[in-house]
């Protein structure tokens, strides 16, 4: 079926409903960002494949909402014939709701499938349509329902993620939970978010690509734990480690009937941002609800010290696994056939040599040349491209390891490069080290600390259309909250820790892309008579090319940055190296 | 009457309301930052001078809130017996609407004069109480019937700011406002805030201390204007004036029956934030309601040409004042007795000698010592001390002229000073330095840029508790929105024409406060692929005390400010001092 045809058959079903109007998001009913196939609609219906954007259709039009990290791809991957791309953010680009404010006629309705969008984003849409007098229905699944030859859900088996790695037992976990909700005066929680759902049980599974985690929804009560799952997912032993944490098993189906059979007098605790609008739609409008960041988010942002003792270590492998990848691109490049698959592939290969190694925790980001400016590069076998001995390459890359998960990028010269990438590599890299270097109060929150990556880059006319960094999750999500070092403002503070991704970067259309990412990790400073003063220590360790820094450009003190870092990577990653790659490494880390 | 009295007064009120709780805010029905002395509620009933805080009074108990600004202000002024001070942002300080969410009885009411807080806080404060199950009702105005004594409305002449300053004629400017009411499809748009009245009218008036406005209400509709004002204050020639340019004048006190009759089928432009909730209240349910910021407060941010141009001319004026004012007391501490009071009342008389003055534009903040470390610090017989020749002294102050409002802070040494603050001072300095030399793209709000002022300070485990910068009126109040650069994000965005302060400081309790205040003028700087960026022009022109700087710690382009702007200040102020001052001008600009 042709995109069009598509289209069609979504019309039909639309005129079927009455309905004037249908949003398809990126969501699943578990409002993850990389939904398994199942849930993989808006793609299906657009051709668009970036993992953020929104599809809305109408009778006569369609528009895809996409970010700025994603334009040049949905240019590419869209037929404009059908869709219409809306580039968010730039100057006068409605939203979503504004444009079918203006296209619909007062009294249209809207579909929406309640369970892909968050409760919280159920009522901004209804209330920004609201304004048009146009209606939302969400309680069609339209577009579930035209999806020709739709992926089942996935039955893969959930394993254990051991104790020795994870630092608490899952009643310790839950007794956290549990505190809490009795601190919030909460009978029920309900969780839906699958990150949340394996870090509190310490399972994992195989259900969405790069992301150990499955499908499953959760209801903590005030004296059992209810877990909605396929229980042919569940080995016996695992099935008996529930039983004996008082953990009991019901069907994943079953989530919405168990929801709406939760007593008048209950008092359930939720995150409207985390849970599907259809949850709480099933739920009595007498039920008190707690509505707040969701308990497990913050407990699973803020990593235990047996979480970060075993991040360090990984992050050692992750970097004798770049490191040999590194030297190994140098060596060859030129004198062999190395592509941009190629390359992701052969650094596959270094990081499964790593103990603790289970794949990778994204698709890499391997771009050559103009690739690298195409912010979220998915290379496939028709973009790809070989590498030459000239120009930049941009690696983003990460393994899940039992260990943590890990996610780095470096951009490397294969030979030589216009000047003004050196300019801007040494602005991305003083962006860089200004947010590792950064001091700041306790309740400083994310938003206030992204302009130091940007300080640099903004003095010389130059920005970057992505976030800075993100929360980062451990042997889970590469992506998770809730903090987030952003132009936007989310409210939440850095604690101490929270590990979060350090990723300036600079892109030329159609010439390269440069990035330097790092993980940080927060934690406290000192304390003084005006209050706790929080810092970064940046776990990463890998070497930041030194032949693309224009030495000229860096202060004393962001030099001294650079060479100390150097020393630490090189100290700390030779003793597990063979003696090229240490001469490499020793190379590599020379002060500038 | 003792605070204990009016109290009681106010709960025998409450008794016979049938309301448990009352809230009593500074707002007046126009919240302003500054209320004549007819809507100094919160004050009389609390004895708390402050411009900010919130007087809550239960049955058993009565509570004030503030920030930190007014923190030791607050424990000086409050009788403890009486009312406990709640200061806001410090761990473990519940809001006022949480303490009565658990003070009071479910089912409990509490009162609030709704001419006194706008739609926006309304709205909070009763979804937050209603969680608690306690209700608001805004129709009774309990406080202010108690009120013995209560000075009457002012009743002071309006007069003309003329068009040479204004640089547009009221009719140019309330076409701007047609503009943007007829692009929001708007029958009528309500103001209700003076400075706006004042703004888009060019008239000024006295009713309040400091700030140049008069008590009206406006209501702007497609074929006229309608400005409810005391007739007597306006004279003969105004009111000409005003009825050539289509303004009917109608009585202050008949807005709200003017309101009521606003026709169900208008569409009523309004700010949630600066509009009373009484006002809200007497429209008609049916009328359709467009809340966004104030086009007049947009329109008023972003000075015209001419309106920076007169400001230019007037910072001249006001530097030169200052010159004389710093020299003076150089000269004279130590060997004449110059009080906290009579320092002020001499900078004043410097100032008045100068073209175009008008008056003060706030309170002088004249701080000695220990007093300097007091943010809003107000000076008064009591409190006033004797300047000696040693320690530090903070004078924040400004003028009103026809060509502008100004505002600035020195701290110089009268003498011996401790070396700590010469590393305060400095720091303070770079966190000036970094922000007026910022560099931002389009879209940066305040919230963005505020750490560029802070940092050197969190290096050293410093900070201070008050916004970096606020808006400034012309002619008109010395803090004015929307923008704000502080830590707390209001969405708004910086826009060329904006004219704010840039007022970092440090504060060491009982030894001495540090602020160094220009103000700065942001513009467009350049247009690149990565879109338009943004910088500022410091405009004010006084000497920075070089003798509390620590050269050693400023990196050369900091250095490379400080005197390039003292050699401007030189430059500019020079050829208006006589020689005296040129040469005391002269030692103070010399280059570090």
């Amino acid at each position: 079926m042709q995109i069009s045809e598509r289209l069609l058959a979504l019309r039909n079903k639309m005129d079927a409903l009455g309905v004037e109007a249908c949003i398809i998001p990126s969501g699943d009913p578990h409002l993850s960002e990389y939904p398994s196939e199942h849930w993989k609609i808006r793609e299906w219906f657009s051709g668009f494949t970036g993992s953020a954007g929104t599809l809305v259709v109408t009778t006569e039009e369609a528009g895809l909402w996409t970010d700025s990290r994603y334009f040049l791809q949905a240019e590419d991957e869209l037929d404009a014939q059908c869709i219409q791309l809306f580039r968010e953010g730039d100057p006068g680009v409605p939203d979503y709701t504004q444009w079918l404010g203006e296209v619909l006629m007062p009294g249209s309705k809207v579909a929406v499938n309640g369970e892909t969008v968050s409760v919280s984003l159920l009522r901004r849409i209804s209330r920004e349509l609201r304004t048009a007098q146009v209606s939302v229905d969400a309680s069609h699944a339209a577009a579930e329902e035209v999806y020709d030859g739709r992926p089942p859900i996935p039955e893969n088996d959930v394993f254990l993620h051991e104790e020795k790695w994870c630092g608490a037992s899952r009643s310790e976990k839950l007794e956290q939970v549990h505190q809490i909700m009795r601190k919030n005066g909460a009978s029920h929680y309900i969780s839906a978010a699958l990150d949340e759902i394996a870090w509190v049980l310490n399972l994992r599974g195989n259900d969405v690509p790069y992301n150990p985690v499955f499908h499953a929804f959760m209801i903590v009560e005030t004296s059992q734990v209810k877990l909605f799952i396929n229980p042919h997912k569940l080995t016996a032993q695992i099935a008996r480690k529930l039983e004996a944490d008082n953990i009991k098993v019901s069907l994943y189906e079953d989530i919405y009937k168990h929801i709406r059979h939760i007593p008048e007098d209950a008092t359930v605790l939720l995150d409207p941002d985390r849970t599907n609008s259809a949850i709480f739609a099933a739920l009595s409008p007498k039920v008190t609800k707690k509505e707040q960041l969701s308990p497990l988010t913050r407990l699973k942002a803020q990593k235990s010290d047996t979480e970060v003792q075993h991040l360090r270590e990984t992050l050692l492998n992750d970097g004798v696994a770049m490191v040999h990848f590194l030297k190994w691109l140098e060596d060859h490049v030129g004198k062999e056939k190395i592509t941009e698959l190629s390359a992701a592939q052969k650094l596959k290969s270094f990081r499964a040599a790593q103990p603790g190694f289970v794949g990778e925790s994204f698709g890499t980001i391997s771009g050559y040349g103009g690739h690298g400016a195409i912010v979220h590069y998915s290379v496939n076998e028709e973009s790809d491209v070989e590498l030459k001995p000239e120009g930049l390459y941009l690696i983003d890359s990460g393994g899940q390891y039992h260990g943590g998960t890990t996610d780095i990028t470096r951009t490397v010269p294969l030979g030589k490069f216009p000047e003004q990438a050196r300019t801007d590599y040494t602005l991305v890299l003083k962006g860089h080290i200004a947010l590792a270097c950064a001091v700041f109060p306790k309740g400083t929150r994310g938003v206030h600390l992204d302009i130091l990556a940007r300080k640099a880059l903004w003095e010389h006319g130059l920005n970057y259309g992505h976030g800075t960094g993100h929360g980062i999750g451990y042997f889970l999500n590469v992506h998770e909250g809730p903090q987030s070092i952003r132009p936007q403002d989310n409210g939440i503070e850095m604690e101490p820790g929270m590990i979060s991704s350090n990723e300036p970067g600079v892109y030329r259309r159609d010439q390269y892309g440069i990035r330097i990412e790092n993980l940080i990790l927060s934690r406290v400073k000192q304390e003084s008579e005006f209050g706790t003063f929080m810092d970064f220590e940046t776990l990463t360790l890998c070497p930041i090319d030194s032949r693309l820094v224009d030495a000229g450009l860096l202060t004393p003190d962001e030099k001294a940055w650079f060479n100390n870092y150097h020393q630490r990577v090189y100290e700390q990653l030779a003793p597990r190296l063979d003696q090229d790659h240490q001469q490499w490494l020793k190379e590599k880390t020379k002060a500038i």
